[in-house]
């Protein structure tokens, strides 16, 4: 397992934590954050911890980011990443960045930032040669602060 | 496990098998086929083998498709497709193609879309809402001829 990153953001009187996504985070607000994002639908305890265990499963390769306020324990930003083995680029590996999502209430902190860089830091350790996403034209100036560029288009099928 | 679909395609004179991809398969063009694609540098035997046993242990969650000509053996066309699990839709999943390429000596006979249509048939039988796939602006038709349409856009970044 490469080594999780726990480091503390500062800010003027709030104090940030970012880590790997953790069982308890359910109770923290993990998943109405998530709500900001999409339709989340509702998750019963039993369903979040299994889901939570199937990913966990697949270790190094599908990390969950968040990011805790501490005086409060709410979860106040998250981002995933899922890492694709090729065979292509000398059997090489890909990072797929997902789900980024900044609460309302935590916005112009740069926590949105901090998640991408988790998440490409991560990339980086596990030996990927790109990182990729996916995101609205709207979205396109803050992942180019985040260092990535625009390359191709997103295409998308929904099932009924 | 999902049942793999083994499936003839018939041709005038040609006749093509759609299925998983086989440990066999690096003896069968699968590598050269790649290269049509991308930089495929210089894979032994030895790390194509632990590359597939790798893939391999993610089960239905990561599928490589190969479409082989019957006659000559080669493999023709490929596309891959892993399964992200999300706590967001009901704990839902998608579907992420990639790698989609067809040999230039086998284009016009619609496998293509042959290996797209096997890969969303997968994610529809894994209980996906809904698959996704980047690629070019040039690409766009071919994949809305598959089903899917234009939401998004891609960003990356290439790590020296």
């Amino acid at each position: 397992m490469a080594e999780a990153t726990n480091s503390d953001i500062g800010g003027e009187n709030q104090s940030f934590k970012i880590r790997r996504l953790e069982i308890s985070d359910k109770r923290k607000g993990f998943i109405e954050l998530l709500g900001q994002l999409t339709v989340v639908g509702s998750v019963t305890d039993e369903e979040f911890d299994r889901r939570f265990d199937e990913i966990s499963s697949y270790g190094d390769d599908h990390v969950i980011c968040v990011i805790e306020e501490e005086s409060s324990g709410r979860i106040a930003a998250t981002g995933s990443v899922m890492i694709e083995k090729k065979f292509l680029r000398n059997c090489g590996k890909t990072g797929h960045i997902e789900d980024v999502v900044v609460d309302s209430r935590f916005r112009g902190k740069h926590l949105g930032k901090k998640v991408v860089e988790f998440l490409m830091d991560h990339c980086r350790s596990m030996g990927c040669y790109k990182v990729l996403l996916d995101c609205s034209v709207e979205n396109k100036a803050f992942y180019e602060k985040c260092g990535l560029i625009h390359k191709g288009i997103q295409m998308s099928k929904y099932f009924d």
